[in-house]
C-alpha cells in the first residue's frame, strides 16, 4: 500500500459514503415507481450489486475498499503478526471515516430524492430471526473475503463480494446489512433501507459474531494461516497496480 | 489438489448448506415480498446465479466445488484410469458431506426466516414433463463442466456454471434441481423451493440419466478423451492455485 | 479448428438447439408464472444472455459458436481470401445443422412444458417497423462480432455477444430474432417466442440486408482488413485452446 | 490510437447513436410491455447496462469510446501537457460526433417502435433535487473513469462504468443521464426517456459542475498525477490493440 494513511481513509469515507447513497438512494426510487415490493428489493439488490462492484474495483487499490469496520478489525487481526498488515493506527483511521462516509451517504441520498436530510429511521428490524440473518451474512462475507485471499483470488473479490451481497440481499432475512458502519448510516434516513436506532447495537453485536465465525470457518475449510511469505501477504489489503502505472 | 480429504469435505458440506441456503432462502423471501410468481422465480434465479457463482470461486481451489454427487460421480467415472483422478475413497466422502450440508442449508434457511425448522415439503413435482427437464437439466450442466474442461476453459467455470443454473431455472419445466443433494435437501422445508419427498426418488433418477446422456454428448462433440497427460487432467478437480501464494 | 468437420457441425447442432430451448422454453414458464409482458421478457431476456454466454463459451473452441447462418455466411464472405478461412463445404454443413438444431430446440422445449411438440405459431410479427427492428438488430450482431475480431478482443465474445442480445431484446422492436435459423426455429411452437410462418421471409430479408450493413459499418469504423496474417486471421472462428490442452 | 480521427469520430458517433437508442428503444418497450414503473426501469436500466459496456469494449480501442462531450473535455484537460494526449482539435471532432450521433440514435428508436420520428419531449426534468442528482452522478462517472486510469485498471473500464450507470439509474434522483449529447438527443423523442428542451441548459450545467466535481475527486483520493511516463499516459483513450493484432 503506497498510498499515504490519508488518502487511504480518504477512500474508506467516500467509498462508504457512496455504498450508502447506493443503498438508500435506489431504495427510494424503486419504492416511488414500485408498489410491488419483490420488485423493490430486486432494484435495490441490483443496483448494490452494481455500484460496490464499482467502488472494490476502484478503491481496492488505495485502501483495499474495506467500507466496513469488521472487514478492517479482521484484516488487522489476521495480518497482526505479520510486519506489513494493517496497523493499529490504520484502524483507528479506517473506522471513523467509515461512519462519517456511511451517514454522509445516507444524508446524500435524501438530499438527492427531497427528503429530510436528517430523519431517524421508524423501519424496526428487531425479531430473532433477523439477528440471525445478520449473524450468517457476515460470517459468509467474511469466510469470502479472507478465503479468497488464503486462495490466490483476491483479484476476484470486486465481482465476488457484490455478487455474494446480491444474493445475501434475498437468502437473508435481514437483507444482509453485514457492516456496522452501514447500519449506523442507515439510521439517519426514515425509507426503505432505513433501520430504527433502538435496533442498532444487537445487529451489530449480532455482524461482530458472524465475523468471529467467519474466521473459524475460514480456518477450518482453507487451514491455518502459513508462515507469512513476504511477496503477497497483504494480497487483501491492496494490490500493488497503483505504483504500477502500466497494466500489462 | 493439497487439501486434505477432510477439509475437502469439509468445504463440499458447506458449500453444499450455502447453495441451499441461498435457493430455499430467497424463494421464501421473494415469496413474502412479492405476489407475482414471476417476479419470485426472477429472486429466486439470480441469488442463485450471485450465490452459486461465489461459492464455486472460493471453494474450487479446495475441493473441486462439485456440491452435487452427480458431479462428483461423474468425475470419479472419467478420471478413473488416471492416477490422479478422484478415487472411490474420495466419493464416499463427497458424497456424504453433500447431502448433510444440503440438508443443514434447508433448516439455516428455515430459521433465518423463523419458519419451522424441519417440516416435509408438500409441493408434488411428479408430473412426467418435469422429469424431461430435470433430464435436461442434469444432461447440459454435465456437458458443460467436462466440456469446460475438455477445451481448457475450467478457469470459466465459476461464471458458467452459474450463468448456465440462471438459465436453466427457466428453460426447464422443473427449474433445474439438477442435483440429488439439494433434491434431498429440499424436501426438509415447507417454502416455495421445496420438494415433496415423494417426488425425490423419479427426479433423482432423471438427473442420473441426464448424467449419462451429458457424458456421451460430451463425447461426441469434444471428442474421445486423449490419453491421460500428467499436467492438467484434473484441472476440474482443483486448481493448483491454493499451494501457490501468489497470483501474478 | 482441430476439431473434424462432423463434430463442428454437431457442436453447431447441438449450440442451436440449446439456444432456442432457452428462448422457448424461458418464454413458456414466464407466460405461466407471470401477467405482467414486461416481467416476462425480463425473465425471457435474462434467461438467453445467462444461456448465450455459455454456449458461446463452450462451443466457441470446437465451431467458433456461430449459431447463425447468417455469422456463418459473414464469416465465409469475410475470409474468403484467406486460405484458413471457413470454406463453402463449412458453410454446407453448418447452416442446416443450425436450422436442424434450432427446430429440435423448439420441439424440445414444448415436450419439457407438456406443450404439443410441433405446432405452427400464430403469432404474427409482420409490421414495418419489426423488419426495421431486424435489420438494426442484425446489423449490430454482426458489427459486434467482426468488429471484436479486429480490434483483438474476440476472447470478449461470450460475455460481449450475450448481452448485445440482452440488449436488442429491449432496444429493437422486434425483440432481436437476428438469426435466420432460431426464426425457423421458432415457428414450431405456439407460444410466447413463436413466430407466425408467414412473418418469417421479411424477417429473414431483413436480417440479410442488416448483415450487409453490419459489415459496411465494420469496415467503416475499423478500416478496411489488412493483408492477412497467418497468425490470428480467424481468431473469429475458433480459438487454439483445444488442442492446447492446459490453461496457464 | 492508431486510427484516423475521422474513424475515431466515426466510432464516436455511431457508439453515441447505439447508445442512445439502446436507453430511448429500451424505455419505449417497457412501457408497452409492463404498467408497473419499477419493471419499466428495471428493464430500460439493464438493458442499458448490457448495451454500454458492448459499446465500449468495441469502440474503446479505436476512440476511448466516450460517447460524452464531459469525458472528453476532461480528458483533453487532464492530458494537455502532455504530448500525446486528446489534442483541441480531436476535441472539435468528438463533439459534434457524439451530439450527431445521440440524436439520430432517438430517431432511430422512434423508427423501430414506429413512433413519430421527431418529437419534442414533454418530460419536465427541472426539480432542483434532479439537478444535484446529475451532479452527483456525473462526478461520480468522472471520478471513475479518471480513477480506473490512475490505478492501472482502464481495461476494467466496460464492465465498470456500465455497472456505474445501472447503480446510477437507480441511486440518483435523475436516473443519471451524466452526459450532454445524450440529454440533447433524448429531447427528440416524447417517450419514457425524454427530455423537455427547456429542461436541458440545467442538466448540462449540472453534468459540468459534477465533472469539476469529479476531477477534484480524483486528484484526492488517488493524489496529484506524476509527471507524464510515455507508457501508459493515454490508456484512457485508447488501448493498444488496434495496431497489435494478436491477442496472446
Amino acid at each position: 500500500m503506497s498510498a499515504s494513511l490519508g488518502r487511504r481513509a480518504l477512500a474508506e469515507a467516500v467509498g462508504s459514503a457512496a455504498l450508502v447513497a447506493v443503498v438508500v438512494g435506489s431504495g427510494i426510487q424503486a419504492t416511488e415507481l414500485s408498489r410491488d415490493v419483490g420488485v423493490q428489493l430486486l432494484a435495490n439488490s441490483l443496483a448494490t450489486v452494481f455500484g460496490l462492484g464499482v467502488l472494490i474495483v476502484l478503491f481496492g487499490p488505495v485502501s483495499g475498499a474495506h467500507f466496513n469496520p469488521v472487514v478492517t478489525l479482521a484484516a488487522w487481526y489476521t495480518g497482526r503478526r505479520e510486519g506489513d498488515g494493517l496497523t493499529a493506527r490504520d484502524v483507528a483511521a479506517y473506522v471513523p471515516a467509515q461512519v462519517a462516509g456511511a451517514t454522509a451517504g445516507a444524508v446524500l441520498a435524501d438530499a438527492m430524492f427531497g427528503e429530510p436530510l436528517v430523519r431517524w429511521s421508524t423501519h424496526d428490524r428487531s425479531a430473532n430471526h433477523l439477528l440471525l440473518g445478520e449473524v450468517v451474512a457476515t460470517a459468509g462475507l467474511v469466510l469470502l473475503i479472507f478465503g479468497l485471499a488464503r486462495v490466490g483470488r483476491a483479484h476476484a473479490a470486486p465481482v465476488a463480494v457484490a455478487s455474494y451481497i446480491g444474493a445475501a440481499y434475498w437468502f437473508t432475512s435481514s437483507t444482509s446489512f453485514a457492516n456496522p458502519a452501514v447500519t449506523i448510516g442507515r439510521t439517519f434516513t426514515d425509507t426503505f433501507a432505513g433501520i430504527a436506532p433502538g435496533s442498532v447495537a444487537p445487529f451489530i453485536a449480532a455482524q461482530m459474531l458472524g465475523a468471529v465465525l467467519g474466521l473459524a470457518l475460514t480456518a477450518g475449510v482453507f487451514g491455518r494461516r502459513p508462515a507469512p511469505a513476504r511477496a503477497d501477504a497483504i494480497a487483501l489489503h491492496g494490490e500493488p497496480e497503483l505504483t504500477a502505472p502500466s497494466h500489462p
